[in-house]
């Protein structure tokens, strides 16, 4: 299938929404906790969460205008924080069900089964049945003028995840999470490890190290 | 494992590295095909590739400062054209090589054994391996003080994709290309399908639709 800049123009809109959100590949899928300054609690599903740096160590997300997650965003801008919760196998379908248009008063916790967990001094859920769970503080507010959608930037200040899939090297499981990745704008997949490459070098060939499983701890 | 603000800043270098890259979930895997205005052609992994709106279809993707992969953002604001290539199973170990520092008169597409395509009107090479290509056209680009990357914004302006992963309603099985999936710096993963949910409405639990499979051509 080849199109051009007039044949994507000419797509009929809900094709359109499907196929090009399939273009930019799997995503991952997490759930953005929120709380608004009156202790209503939010929960909504993104598929835009992107790594920006390490040092200090920096999460992007994109917000669509026309979205329920605007209350996400709204609750953001209000109290500067939010939590990134992974979503695994046991918990898509209910994470997928956040996208539903509840209104305002609702909490999708409740709505759609999950849990609220709550930590001293940060103002935002994370979601219980999640095993990694991040706090962020919001760094940076940017309205993307181009198509109307606003990019948020947090830096993560608390981290909550299981210590088997963490290795002794700093590297994550996150397959063993069971985290879950998103194709389009409805279709959940797992992951299975192919392997752990080495650093590449120069005029070496990438070598297959050995299967990152190997150096977890047992 | 609990970490807060000031475990994270104690963090060793490398291991944050490893650890925080992990954090943000699976990333799909991108190889990003530039040229300079002397007809040297450059190819380059990026994990960062973002979804940002379908209508015009706009992704988004963040250089970071220190890598080899400045050659690809100077090329891009060079020539305002970039190719964005889906990492599939069979060449995942050549495009993590691309990320070995090789100089600036190395092409990464001879260096590391992937062919290069050309389209007319389009200053910018493809890889023929690839079962997902996508033309872009630079549209805005921002530095993030924050942290000292740069985010480059880009509209698809020439698809090029397998007829079979094409589904009649415009969802693509982008886990039938193959494309693979990295976790932290150096892990390649497979993805499978759990399955494709309905539109989430309130009051309705998800409800498992068919097979997303099901739905495609045969």
């Amino acid at each position: 299938m080849l199109l051009n800049k007039e044949d994507i123009e000419g797509l009929e809109n809900r094709y359109r929404g499907l196929f090009i959100n399939a273009l930019s590949g799997m995503k991952a899928a997490h759930l953005i906790g929120t709380c608004d300054g009156h202790e209503h609690s939010n929960l909504a599903i993104f598929t835009s969460v992107f790594h920006i740096g390490s040092h200090p160590p920096l999460l992007g997300m994109i917000s669509r205008p026309h979205s329920v997650a605007r209350h996400t965003l709204e609750n953001i801008l209000e109290t500067k924080h939010y939590s990134i919760n992974h979503v695994n196998e046991s918990i898509y379908q209910q994470a997928h069900q956040t996208s539903a248009r509840y209104d305002r008063s609702t909490s999708e916790f409740q709505a759609v089964g999950l849990s609220e967990q709550w930590i001293e001094d940060f103002p935002a859920p994370f979601v219980e049945q999640s095993r990694v769970q991040l706090g962020m503080e919001l760094r940076e507010h940017q309205h993307l003028a181009i198509n109307n959608t606003d990019m948020i930037i947090g830096e993560i200040i608390h981290i909550n995840i299981k210590d088997d899939i963490v290795s002794d090297d700093g590297y994550v499981a996150v397959g063993r999470a069971e985290s879950v990745m998103v194709s389009s704008l409805d279709t959940y997949h797992s992951c299975d490890l192919l392997s752990r490459l080495s650093y590449a070098k120069p005029g070496a060939a990438a070598q297959l190290a050995e299967k990152a499983d190997s150096s977890l701890k047992k």
